[in-house]
Protein backbone atom coordinates (compact mmCIF):
# COMPACT_ATOMS: atom_id res chain seq x y z
CA UNK A 1 0.00 0.00 0.00
CA UNK A 2 1.00 3.46 -0.67
CA UNK A 3 -0.46 6.24 1.90
CA UNK A 4 -0.08 10.07 -0.16
CA UNK A 5 -0.11 12.29 2.56
CA UNK A 6 1.39 15.43 4.42
CA UNK A 7 3.11 15.26 7.85
CA UNK A 8 1.19 17.92 9.32
CA UNK A 9 -2.14 17.19 7.72
CA UNK A 10 -4.58 15.57 10.61
CA UNK A 11 -6.77 13.79 8.14
CA UNK A 12 -3.68 11.95 6.99
CA UNK A 13 -2.19 11.67 10.61
CA UNK A 14 -5.64 9.78 11.32
CA UNK A 15 -4.83 7.01 8.77
CA UNK A 16 -1.21 6.92 9.96
CA UNK A 17 -2.99 6.08 13.68
CA UNK A 18 -4.69 3.20 11.73
CA UNK A 19 -2.05 1.58 9.71
CA UNK A 20 0.09 1.46 13.03
CA UNK A 21 -2.37 0.20 15.03
CA UNK A 22 -2.92 -2.70 12.88
CA UNK A 23 0.65 -3.46 11.84
CA UNK A 24 0.33 -2.54 8.51
CA UNK A 25 3.10 -1.85 6.13
CA UNK A 26 3.06 1.12 3.93
CA UNK A 27 4.95 2.99 1.76
CA UNK A 28 4.92 7.01 2.73
CA UNK A 29 4.13 9.19 -0.10
CA UNK A 30 5.06 12.79 0.97
CA UNK A 31 2.91 15.44 -0.27
CA UNK A 32 3.50 18.84 0.11
CA UNK A 33 0.20 20.94 0.61
CA UNK A 34 1.50 24.18 2.03
CA UNK A 35 4.00 23.94 -1.52
CA UNK A 36 0.74 23.15 -3.19
CA UNK A 37 1.81 19.76 -4.33
CA UNK A 38 -1.89 18.23 -4.27
CA UNK A 39 -3.02 20.72 -7.12
CA UNK A 40 -0.23 19.37 -9.53
CA UNK A 41 -0.76 16.76 -12.18
CA UNK A 42 1.22 14.08 -11.11
CA UNK A 43 -0.97 14.25 -7.87
CA UNK A 44 -4.64 15.30 -9.65
CA UNK A 45 -4.09 12.43 -11.80
CA UNK A 46 -4.58 9.94 -8.69
CA UNK A 47 -7.24 11.56 -7.49
CA UNK A 48 -9.33 14.54 -9.08
CA UNK A 49 -10.30 15.64 -5.58
CA UNK A 50 -6.48 16.80 -5.07
CA UNK A 51 -6.66 15.70 -1.15
CA UNK A 52 -4.87 13.81 0.94
CA UNK A 53 -5.04 11.21 2.72
CA UNK A 54 -4.89 8.71 -0.52
CA UNK A 55 -4.35 4.98 0.02
CA UNK A 56 -3.41 3.68 -3.05
CA UNK A 57 -4.37 -0.67 -2.85
CA UNK A 58 -1.49 -2.85 -3.95
CA UNK A 59 -3.96 -4.07 -6.78
CA UNK A 60 -4.11 -0.30 -8.02
CA UNK A 61 -7.47 0.79 -6.50
CA UNK A 62 -7.67 4.26 -4.74
CA UNK A 63 -9.29 5.26 -1.26
CA UNK A 64 -9.98 8.44 -0.33
CA UNK A 65 -11.51 10.29 2.97
CA UNK A 66 -9.90 9.50 5.83
CA UNK A 67 -12.61 7.70 7.80
CA UNK A 68 -13.81 5.86 4.60
CA UNK A 69 -10.16 4.49 4.66
CA UNK A 70 -9.93 3.54 7.97
CA UNK A 71 -13.31 1.38 8.13
CA UNK A 72 -12.22 -0.18 5.20
CA UNK A 73 -8.64 -1.26 6.42
CA UNK A 74 -10.84 -2.14 9.75
CA UNK A 75 -12.84 -4.47 7.45
CA UNK A 76 -10.00 -6.04 5.60
CA UNK A 77 -8.03 -6.02 8.22
CA UNK A 78 -9.96 -7.01 11.38
CA UNK A 79 -7.71 -6.99 14.28
CA UNK A 80 -7.20 -5.00 16.60
CA UNK A 81 -10.59 -3.77 15.95
CA UNK A 82 -11.30 -0.02 15.58
CA UNK A 83 -14.54 -0.43 15.72
CA UNK A 84 -16.00 -2.57 18.11
CA UNK A 85 -18.91 -5.57 17.83
CA UNK A 86 -22.16 -4.25 18.60
CA UNK A 87 -24.34 -1.22 16.69
CA UNK A 88 -23.75 1.08 19.64
CA UNK A 89 -20.74 1.03 20.50
CA UNK A 90 -20.31 1.18 16.75
CA UNK A 91 -22.37 4.08 16.39
CA UNK A 92 -20.98 5.74 19.16
CA UNK A 93 -17.10 5.68 18.35
CA UNK A 94 -18.83 7.03 14.80
CA UNK A 95 -20.51 9.83 16.07
CA UNK A 96 -17.23 10.64 18.72
CA UNK A 97 -14.75 10.79 14.95
CA UNK A 98 -17.47 12.69 13.29
CA UNK A 99 -17.54 15.07 15.92
CA UNK A 100 -13.93 16.20 14.97
CA UNK A 101 -14.24 14.95 11.00
CA UNK A 102 -16.81 16.78 10.82
CA UNK A 103 -17.57 19.68 13.35
CA UNK A 104 -14.14 20.81 13.94
CA UNK A 105 -12.02 19.87 10.97
CA UNK A 106 -13.34 20.90 8.24
CA UNK A 107 -13.71 24.84 9.50
CA UNK A 108 -10.19 24.79 10.28
CA UNK A 109 -7.87 23.19 7.57
CA UNK A 110 -5.30 24.84 5.50
CA UNK A 111 -7.35 25.24 2.38
CA UNK A 112 -10.19 27.39 4.32
CA UNK A 113 -7.48 29.15 6.56
CA UNK A 114 -6.40 30.41 3.15
CA UNK A 115 -9.81 31.48 2.16
CA UNK A 116 -10.57 33.26 5.54
CA UNK A 117 -7.14 35.05 4.90
CA UNK A 118 -7.07 35.99 1.23
CA UNK A 119 -10.50 36.06 -0.03
CA UNK A 120 -12.38 37.60 3.59
CA UNK A 121 -9.20 39.47 4.29
CA UNK A 122 -9.44 38.05 7.84
CA UNK A 123 -6.32 39.41 10.00
CA UNK A 124 -4.37 36.75 12.10
CA UNK A 125 -6.08 37.07 15.10
CA UNK A 126 -9.12 36.32 14.25
CA UNK A 127 -8.07 33.58 12.10
CA UNK A 128 -6.96 32.50 15.08
CA UNK A 129 -9.93 33.10 17.41
CA UNK A 130 -12.25 31.20 14.55
CA UNK A 131 -9.82 28.62 14.44
CA UNK A 132 -9.96 28.14 18.53
CA UNK A 133 -13.49 28.72 18.37
CA UNK A 134 -14.39 25.52 16.42
CA UNK A 135 -12.24 23.56 18.16
CA UNK A 136 -13.35 24.68 21.24
CA UNK A 137 -16.90 24.49 21.06
CA UNK A 138 -16.04 20.95 19.29
CA UNK A 139 -13.79 19.35 22.00
CA UNK A 140 -16.05 20.53 24.34
CA UNK A 141 -19.09 17.87 23.15
CA UNK A 142 -16.44 15.70 22.82
CA UNK A 143 -15.43 16.08 26.51
CA UNK A 144 -19.37 15.55 27.45
CA UNK A 145 -19.90 12.51 25.65
CA UNK A 146 -16.81 10.78 26.61
CA UNK A 147 -18.00 12.08 30.88
CA UNK A 148 -21.49 10.26 29.64
CA UNK A 149 -19.57 7.43 29.55
CA UNK A 150 -15.82 7.31 30.59
CA UNK A 151 -13.51 5.43 29.76
CA UNK A 152 -9.54 4.85 29.01
CA UNK A 153 -9.27 5.67 25.89
CA UNK A 154 -12.60 7.15 24.24
CA UNK A 155 -14.48 4.28 23.69
CA UNK A 156 -13.48 1.35 26.12
CA UNK A 157 -9.89 0.52 27.07
CA UNK A 158 -8.91 0.31 23.45
CA UNK A 159 -8.01 2.89 20.44
CA UNK A 160 -10.71 2.97 18.17
CA UNK A 161 -11.53 5.13 14.91
CA UNK A 162 -12.73 7.84 17.28
CA UNK A 163 -8.71 8.26 18.75
CA UNK A 164 -7.37 8.04 15.45
CA UNK A 165 -9.48 11.25 15.24
CA UNK A 166 -8.88 12.75 18.61
CA UNK A 167 -5.67 12.33 18.53
CA UNK A 168 -4.48 14.53 15.53
CA UNK A 169 -7.39 16.76 16.20
CA UNK A 170 -5.10 17.78 19.63
CA UNK A 171 -1.73 18.25 18.20
CA UNK A 172 -3.60 20.94 15.66
CA UNK A 173 -5.46 22.58 19.09
CA UNK A 174 -1.68 22.74 20.69
CA UNK A 175 -0.22 24.23 17.30
CA UNK A 176 -2.81 26.64 18.00
CA UNK A 177 -2.41 27.71 21.43
CA UNK A 178 -6.14 26.73 21.86
CA UNK A 179 -7.64 26.66 25.10
CA UNK A 180 -7.53 22.89 26.40
CA UNK A 181 -8.14 23.36 30.26
CA UNK A 182 -11.47 22.05 31.52
CA UNK A 183 -11.52 18.77 29.17
CA UNK A 184 -9.53 16.32 31.89
CA UNK A 185 -11.13 13.45 29.74
CA UNK A 186 -10.44 14.07 26.32
CA UNK A 187 -6.71 15.38 27.28
CA UNK A 188 -6.89 12.22 29.17
CA UNK A 189 -7.64 9.81 26.27
CA UNK A 190 -5.13 11.54 24.69
CA UNK A 191 -2.21 11.15 26.78
CA UNK A 192 -3.29 7.19 27.13
CA UNK A 193 -3.09 7.20 23.29
CA UNK A 194 0.56 9.01 22.92
CA UNK A 195 1.73 5.92 25.70
CA UNK A 196 0.93 3.44 23.00
CA UNK A 197 3.96 3.32 20.16
CA UNK A 198 1.71 2.96 17.27
CA UNK A 199 0.35 6.73 18.09
CA UNK A 200 3.84 7.67 18.68
CA UNK A 201 5.66 6.17 15.39
CA UNK A 202 2.26 7.90 13.35
CA UNK A 203 3.28 11.19 14.81
CA UNK A 204 3.92 14.61 12.34
CA UNK A 205 7.42 14.53 14.12
CA UNK A 206 8.29 10.56 13.33
CA UNK A 207 7.21 11.13 9.48
CA UNK A 208 10.15 11.36 6.79
CA UNK A 209 8.82 14.75 5.13
CA UNK A 210 8.64 16.53 8.56
CA UNK A 211 9.54 20.02 9.32
CA UNK A 212 9.93 21.83 12.39
CA UNK B 1 -38.07 6.01 17.54
CA UNK B 2 -38.38 9.74 18.15
CA UNK B 3 -36.16 12.21 15.42
CA UNK B 4 -35.28 15.61 16.99
CA UNK B 5 -34.95 17.66 13.60
CA UNK B 6 -35.32 20.66 11.74
CA UNK B 7 -37.20 20.58 7.87
CA UNK B 8 -34.14 22.53 6.58
CA UNK B 9 -31.02 21.44 8.75
CA UNK B 10 -29.91 19.19 5.71
CA UNK B 11 -28.03 16.62 8.03
CA UNK B 12 -31.65 15.71 9.63
CA UNK B 13 -32.83 15.83 6.18
CA UNK B 14 -30.05 12.71 5.33
CA UNK B 15 -31.47 10.81 8.49
CA UNK B 16 -35.24 11.72 7.06
CA UNK B 17 -34.77 9.69 3.86
CA UNK B 18 -32.62 6.58 5.34
CA UNK B 19 -35.88 6.24 7.50
CA UNK B 20 -38.30 6.90 4.38
CA UNK B 21 -36.18 3.99 2.49
CA UNK B 22 -36.11 1.63 5.28
CA UNK B 23 -40.01 2.09 5.64
CA UNK B 24 -39.34 3.19 9.64
CA UNK B 25 -42.34 4.60 11.25
CA UNK B 26 -40.72 7.73 13.42
CA UNK B 27 -41.72 10.21 15.92
CA UNK B 28 -41.38 13.90 13.99
CA UNK B 29 -39.79 16.22 16.82
CA UNK B 30 -39.16 19.60 15.58
CA UNK B 31 -36.35 21.54 17.08
CA UNK B 32 -36.19 25.13 15.28
CA UNK B 33 -32.58 25.99 14.44
CA UNK B 34 -33.48 29.31 13.50
CA UNK B 35 -35.20 30.43 16.60
CA UNK B 36 -32.75 28.43 18.62
CA UNK B 37 -34.41 25.76 20.23
CA UNK B 38 -31.43 23.96 19.96
CA UNK B 39 -29.83 26.15 22.77
CA UNK B 40 -32.83 25.42 25.07
CA UNK B 41 -32.40 23.17 28.07
CA UNK B 42 -34.95 21.07 26.23
CA UNK B 43 -32.81 19.97 24.27
CA UNK B 44 -29.56 20.08 25.82
CA UNK B 45 -30.88 18.14 28.22
CA UNK B 46 -31.06 15.10 25.63
CA UNK B 47 -27.61 16.28 23.59
CA UNK B 48 -25.08 18.24 25.16
CA UNK B 49 -23.89 19.11 21.62
CA UNK B 50 -26.88 20.77 20.71
CA UNK B 51 -26.77 19.52 17.10
CA UNK B 52 -29.73 18.10 15.05
CA UNK B 53 -30.43 15.20 14.18
CA UNK B 54 -30.80 13.47 17.34
CA UNK B 55 -32.42 9.84 17.28
CA UNK B 56 -33.92 8.57 20.03
CA UNK B 57 -34.43 4.96 20.14
CA UNK B 58 -37.55 3.03 21.58
CA UNK B 59 -35.17 1.74 24.52
CA UNK B 60 -34.41 5.82 25.69
CA UNK B 61 -30.53 5.61 23.99
CA UNK B 62 -29.60 8.53 21.78
CA UNK B 63 -27.69 8.87 18.28
CA UNK B 64 -26.12 11.81 17.52
CA UNK B 65 -24.11 12.65 14.09
CA UNK B 66 -26.04 11.93 10.69
CA UNK B 67 -23.65 9.91 9.60
CA UNK B 68 -23.61 7.55 12.50
CA UNK B 69 -26.94 7.04 13.31
CA UNK B 70 -27.67 5.94 9.47
CA UNK B 71 -25.40 3.33 9.82
CA UNK B 72 -26.73 1.91 12.64
CA UNK B 73 -30.10 2.07 11.08
CA UNK B 74 -28.33 -0.12 8.49
CA UNK B 75 -26.88 -2.50 10.57
CA UNK B 76 -30.05 -2.77 12.40
CA UNK B 77 -32.55 -3.26 9.88
CA UNK B 78 -30.61 -4.19 6.96
CA UNK B 79 -32.97 -3.73 4.29
CA UNK B 80 -32.74 -2.10 2.04
CA UNK B 81 -28.94 -1.94 2.13
CA UNK B 82 -27.50 1.64 2.14
CA UNK B 83 -23.77 0.44 2.13
CA UNK B 84 -23.08 -2.68 0.36
CA UNK B 85 -22.37 -6.21 0.81
CA UNK B 86 -18.52 -5.29 0.00
CA UNK B 87 -16.13 -3.55 1.51
CA UNK B 88 -14.45 -1.59 -1.72
CA UNK B 89 -18.27 -0.64 -2.38
CA UNK B 90 -18.62 0.64 1.25
CA UNK B 91 -15.49 2.62 1.06
CA UNK B 92 -16.25 4.19 -2.04
CA UNK B 93 -19.93 4.69 -0.54
CA UNK B 94 -18.78 6.04 2.29
CA UNK B 95 -16.41 8.37 0.82
CA UNK B 96 -18.87 9.95 -1.24
CA UNK B 97 -21.03 10.85 1.64
CA UNK B 98 -17.90 12.50 3.25
CA UNK B 99 -17.43 14.77 0.47
CA UNK B 100 -20.72 15.82 1.14
CA UNK B 101 -20.12 15.74 5.27
CA UNK B 102 -16.70 16.66 5.17
CA UNK B 103 -15.98 18.65 2.44
CA UNK B 104 -19.21 20.98 2.03
CA UNK B 105 -21.96 21.06 4.75
CA UNK B 106 -19.81 22.18 7.41
CA UNK B 107 -18.82 25.42 6.07
CA UNK B 108 -22.37 25.94 4.94
CA UNK B 109 -24.41 25.13 8.56
CA UNK B 110 -26.58 28.16 9.84
CA UNK B 111 -23.77 28.37 12.76
CA UNK B 112 -20.99 29.02 10.49
CA UNK B 113 -22.39 31.03 8.48
CA UNK B 114 -23.70 33.17 11.58
CA UNK B 115 -20.48 33.39 12.40
CA UNK B 116 -19.05 34.93 9.10
CA UNK B 117 -21.84 37.51 9.70
CA UNK B 118 -21.14 38.56 13.07
CA UNK B 119 -18.01 37.67 14.53
CA UNK B 120 -15.84 38.47 10.71
CA UNK B 121 -18.90 41.14 9.77
CA UNK B 122 -18.39 39.58 6.57
CA UNK B 123 -21.64 40.88 3.96
CA UNK B 124 -24.01 39.27 2.02
CA UNK B 125 -22.40 38.97 -0.95
CA UNK B 126 -19.16 37.54 0.23
CA UNK B 127 -21.27 35.24 2.57
CA UNK B 128 -22.73 33.84 -0.57
CA UNK B 129 -19.80 33.48 -2.30
CA UNK B 130 -17.99 31.29 0.50
CA UNK B 131 -21.24 29.26 0.32
CA UNK B 132 -20.99 28.45 -3.51
CA UNK B 133 -17.21 28.16 -3.66
CA UNK B 134 -17.20 25.17 -1.50
CA UNK B 135 -20.08 23.95 -2.29
CA UNK B 136 -19.28 24.35 -5.93
CA UNK B 137 -15.43 22.55 -5.22
CA UNK B 138 -17.32 19.69 -3.11
CA UNK B 139 -19.51 18.68 -6.03
CA UNK B 140 -16.68 19.01 -8.49
CA UNK B 141 -15.21 16.05 -6.23
CA UNK B 142 -18.61 14.48 -6.53
CA UNK B 143 -18.68 14.47 -10.26
CA UNK B 144 -15.19 13.32 -10.95
CA UNK B 145 -16.40 10.52 -8.58
CA UNK B 146 -19.18 9.76 -10.49
CA UNK B 147 -17.57 10.05 -14.02
CA UNK B 148 -15.19 7.13 -13.00
CA UNK B 149 -18.13 4.68 -12.08
CA UNK B 150 -21.01 6.18 -13.38
CA UNK B 151 -24.46 4.23 -12.74
CA UNK B 152 -28.44 5.22 -11.48
CA UNK B 153 -27.24 6.34 -7.96
CA UNK B 154 -24.53 7.08 -6.73
CA UNK B 155 -23.40 3.87 -6.54
CA UNK B 156 -24.70 1.34 -8.01
CA UNK B 157 -28.32 0.64 -8.94
CA UNK B 158 -29.90 1.48 -5.64
CA UNK B 159 -30.10 4.31 -3.35
CA UNK B 160 -27.19 4.29 -0.63
CA UNK B 161 -26.09 6.12 2.27
CA UNK B 162 -24.17 8.32 -0.16
CA UNK B 163 -27.52 9.71 -1.93
CA UNK B 164 -28.64 10.15 1.82
CA UNK B 165 -25.84 12.89 1.92
CA UNK B 166 -26.42 14.44 -1.43
CA UNK B 167 -29.76 15.17 -2.12
CA UNK B 168 -30.05 17.27 0.86
CA UNK B 169 -27.00 19.17 -0.51
CA UNK B 170 -28.34 19.76 -3.90
CA UNK B 171 -31.40 21.37 -2.18
CA UNK B 172 -29.20 23.72 0.00
CA UNK B 173 -27.14 24.59 -3.45
CA UNK B 174 -30.36 25.47 -5.17
CA UNK B 175 -32.27 27.28 -2.31
CA UNK B 176 -28.56 29.53 -2.33
CA UNK B 177 -28.56 29.82 -5.94
CA UNK B 178 -25.47 27.57 -6.23
CA UNK B 179 -24.08 27.19 -10.09
CA UNK B 180 -25.08 23.43 -10.98
CA UNK B 181 -24.32 23.53 -14.36
CA UNK B 182 -21.49 21.17 -15.47
CA UNK B 183 -22.63 18.22 -13.13
CA UNK B 184 -24.14 16.07 -15.18
CA UNK B 185 -24.24 12.74 -13.52
CA UNK B 186 -24.67 14.49 -10.38
CA UNK B 187 -27.99 16.37 -11.02
CA UNK B 188 -28.93 12.66 -12.56
CA UNK B 189 -28.63 10.89 -9.42
CA UNK B 190 -30.59 13.74 -7.83
CA UNK B 191 -33.07 13.60 -10.02
CA UNK B 192 -33.22 9.75 -10.12
CA UNK B 193 -33.40 9.65 -6.08
CA UNK B 194 -36.01 12.68 -6.36
CA UNK B 195 -38.20 10.18 -8.39
CA UNK B 196 -38.52 7.69 -5.28
CA UNK B 197 -41.28 8.54 -2.54
CA UNK B 198 -38.84 7.82 0.16
CA UNK B 199 -37.10 11.29 -0.90
CA UNK B 200 -39.96 12.98 -1.60
CA UNK B 201 -41.29 12.45 2.02
CA UNK B 202 -38.27 12.93 3.53
CA UNK B 203 -37.57 16.54 2.04
CA UNK B 204 -38.01 19.84 3.65
CA UNK B 205 -41.61 20.77 1.77
CA UNK B 206 -43.30 17.59 3.70
CA UNK B 207 -41.80 18.25 7.04
CA UNK B 208 -44.62 19.31 9.64
CA UNK B 209 -42.76 22.11 10.34
CA UNK B 210 -42.08 23.32 6.99
CA UNK B 211 -41.67 27.15 6.71
CA UNK B 212 -41.60 28.60 3.03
Amino acid sequence: MKLYNYFRSSASFRVRIALELKGLAYEYRAVHLAKGEQKQPEFTALTAEGLVPLLELDDGRRLTQSMAIIEYLDETHPQPALLLADAAGRARVRALAQIVACEIHPLNNLRVLKYLVHELKVGDEAKNAWYRHWVRLGLESYEAQLAAQPATYSHGDAPTLADCCLVPQIFNAQRFDCDLSGLPRTMAVFEACMKLPAFQRAQPSACPDFEA
